[in-house]
């Protein structure tokens, strides 16, 4: 039995992991409270929560937090993520601080300088599927974004194969829910202006793009991408088109069946069809189906996750198993 | 003052004829019962529905009806659109039967013989910004279908122009509300699939796809296109990608802007902003968005419908006002 | 032709007075900036939206504004009413500064002193089904709340015939849509907190519980309320449960029938049938419908309105015609 | 380990086992096929979906099932119960044919005959907080319906206690999701008819009141009860008004604190504080919270449930565990 801690608790990821590590039969969770917004009360009575310690390396060394969770935005994780480990805890950081591999790209990217250039270099991208054996060993884990996660777990092993016409571009035109905005009230994720409408943003410009381009193997003038926003609480699809040499949808899923043959949480789709949000809602997987109309020589790859499971929270209790040692589908399945 | 007959009012195109048409100083609308299924009754006490009239040509003869417009299946609308043309009335049909230019193509795409081939020579499609003088004198409009109504505006005054790449291909992402798949229920169109939910269906092969070939200007194999089903009751959204050679946004919108210059159901937005369904429920607008990376030469255009209105019956009822000779706006805003 | 200017134009009450002030053919709308909140920008080229000018004395006077509607919160009304009326202009107010007859109840249900107390005493309740005459020439309008509106319609009929057995009480369970709650975007308000969830608050406190005993006649001890949140954009449905000697739902229908016979926005459904949401979203109806069981002497009456509508900007418009002269419907049906 | 069957699988009940039961370490679930409905496909390839085996007597020996679901229509589940108690099944019947306990009743509610009178008498009630010693013993339950188990957890007890003014009648005012009508397509549970909408059924006239009556313990005369449908998947809240001459919310909380001390699946709120359907999506929990208003002396309770869990598919869980000897709560927490 080990303890962990999870900071941001009361945002949507955190809340995720809450809901998903009381069924772990071999980690007792801790709530860190990181800022002091007041005593902690429940509408519930006898309700048997976890328990609720400071956000501090003291309470990390004296509970002996073997991992923590950092739920919280990129600035937040780089002032705290140094503090945790040197507490001697491990870190999955949730955030966005620890994904791009260079701070120039950081602050490209996220318009704020990188303080923690050290940890920049040592952070793990935590992919299992690509990244696992590194997951295993590492201090620091940069958990990926939500839409790179369905975004690379499609493109790259086509990219390894080679069978995609990348002179012609690949386009991803991707919708999520609304969760991933989080939970702090806006306008933009206000009920009244989400119901019944959809609307794109970040078009051709979003912050998750250059973690795309580290991980499938594009290069930018090769890949559009979209994002857009569904009036739903939570599911990534992204629907992604190129040109190909393939001769029909079984070669595509071919090369998926290949890469994929020992991950339990990618599931593909017989040919033609398509997984849609309710097939992965609330699961750790990630869905993927392809249609292919040989007329045109043009495929469409559907890829679908839970932004709040595969795309956050499950994803980190993944890594949190690769790197204690448990199965890597405890409490995911 | 003249009289019109609705067909099919009770499916969702007919009832938003139903809506609008109250609205126009110049037309009394009568209710046409195809079938016989019961008597009308009204949950409302002394309400002041339309007359309803049987759907037949001595009702049209008895009404003097100007206009009928058949907001039915295509199989329906071939056998009644003969009908009602013999007995003097002109047609604007809301369905698939009159759209495309042969036969064959519809047999294609339509599973089915077409049974009413002069009928198909002498149709004219009802894309008032495209076909406005055709429309005026003609005595049968095959009124266009949604998506390619939002399709159509966004890419043929850029084929025009000659700007974008076609060797690269171009994208059409489509994504509707469920009021597009009509009335009648199935486990498709169930609260319980659709809520919470996000699907593709029919890639690369809507029945949509030849009419955006014809009044676009692409070729079948320069064209992709996904329909996909958003959890909302109306609105069409159409992500548009492709490879140019211009230098800016600003660029492409001077050819909106020019070619659009007169026309009163065409917005367009400033470079970088797009439309969201929300700007475009309840009305007849097309709005139409771009934005444009020049590192990567790639755009995207956003165009925004309502699928019931500019999709269906706004468009039926601007192309009434010019048959009629009713300002072209009458009605509709 | 006669100018009015709205006050609060960016709130839900506001924006639904300028979707329905265009089509009034006798007045021009001007927007009022409150506040120093920027220039004001739009996302479409080429708009024609209504002028925008501040909101002073000077402005009232400059533009001869014949109403000025102040779609703004109880302390800005109070702030505002008085400068509008000397400047000449008659006010309707959206909020619920004037609505209550004394000050102290103002303050106990509203948790601020009145600093108004005179124009309290001037304000007319504007229910027209109930107040029309005085309305008419009423200087200061205090525009009723959106749940009382629903409340008093269906219930004030009901006590002044005294069929209800007022000893078992009445209990109103009231349904609304988030748009109720205004824009300032809270967590209470947030779409993933909304969606997939309804949820009851200020059971038996809540503030537009006063307004009922003033209109219905009903006292205190004899009414319990509840309000409670859909999850959905505009409506409000009340059902209301009490006991009475009457013999059939016949028998309070006719009570109603011969209240309303001459009212254009109240609609009554066959004996048994109730309105639902649907029949009265963007409409200014208010839709009653009766359930009756002789077995146990009990009655369930359903109110059903748009809360923007009749119950904000559509009752303002209806309040503005009486005030102004014209058609009570125009801009309205 | 045993072995189990679920009649009815493609239903949103019999689903909801399906996503329930694979987390139970000790029961292996069978798929039973009762129509000749096709071949089973999947879209998903290499997946591990339950066996599929036969409706029938000789299925139920051949893989020896302790127990059958029968998650089907009332007029299937009076066909199938016998035949399978036959083969020495036990079932758990979650339609309404075994629970009301007159073959009368029955067909005053259900407008059909009674064929099973036998086991309607033999029938054991399957709500565990009231009859669990004749559960764990039982042949044949009757799976609660959904309103009642939300009604009847928060009623009985103050029924018990006696502190309801029963002359003043008890108001059940109840608001299902859309999850509750069962899985057939139908125009009312169509998508575009229910967003956005709200609508009361079966007003004073519902199927589950007998229900209630006989397990709440109130006189007909005494029960107002109102179904409504809420736009949303699933969830069930009940608001239930009442006058009592307790003093105060407390008084009311002790008597639940008394009754459920020991129910896992009973989660009680602070006084004032009340749950909504998020607090309990996806769970086997009933939460009642309790608000009183001392001047009136009326109390307001809300009663909240997942309709297909506690509703339906948990709480037949949690009696099979009964049943079998296993912990209460297993698979449900």
């Amino acid at each position: 039995m080990q303890q962990i801690g999870i900071v941001g608790f009361r945002g949507y990821s955190g809340a995720e992991l809450l809901r998903i590590l009381p069924r772990h039969p071999s980690v007792t969770p801790y709530l860190m409270e990181h800022r002091e917004d007041g005593a902690h009360t429940f509408a519930i009575r006898r309700t048997h929560q976890p328990a609720c310690i400071p956000c501090t390396p003291e309470a990390v060394q004296q509970h002996q937090l073997a991992v923590v969770f950092l739920a919280t935005a990129a600035d937040v994780s780089m002032e705290l993520a140094p503090a945790m480990l040197a507490a001697g805890a491990r870190v999955i950081d949730l955030s966005g601080a620890f994904r791009l591999r260079t701070p120039e790209n950081y602050t490209t990217w996220y318009k704020e300088p990188h303080t923690q250039q050290a940890l920049l270099v040592e952070a793990v991208y935590g992919l299992p599927e690509f990244c696992r054996s590194a997951i295993a060993t590492a201090r620091l884990i940069a958990n990926p974004g939500c839409y790179p996660t369905a975004a690379n777990l499609a493109i790259r092993p086509l990219v390894e194969a080679g069978v995609i016409d990348r002179s012609a571009g690949v386009i991803c035109d991707a919708k999520s829910g609304v969760s991933g905005a989080g939970r702090k009230p806006s306008l933009k994720t206000s009920f009244c202006e989400v119901t019944e409408n959809f609307s794109a943003y970040s078009i051709l410009k979003h912050r998750h793009v250059p973690e795309v381009l580290q991980i499938s193997g594009l290069e930018e003038r090769e890949f559009s991408f979209t994002a857009q926003l569904l009036p739903l609480d939570r599911g990534i699809l992204e629907t992604i088109y190129f040109r190909t040499a393939v001769s029909s949808a079984e070669d595509l899923l071919a090369i998926y069946e290949n890469r994929y043959a020992a991950e339990p949480f990618i599931r593909l789709y017989h040919a033609g069809q398509v997984p849609d949000l309710r097939a992965v809602a609330r699961t750790n997987f990630c869905d993927i189906g392809v249609t292919f109309d040989p007329k045109t020589g043009r495929a469409v790859v559907v890829s679908a996750i839970d932004n709040l499971v595969k795309g956050a929270a499950g994803q980190a209790v993944q890594n949190m198993n690769l790197m204690l040692g448990y199965p890597e589908t405890e409490a995911l399945l």
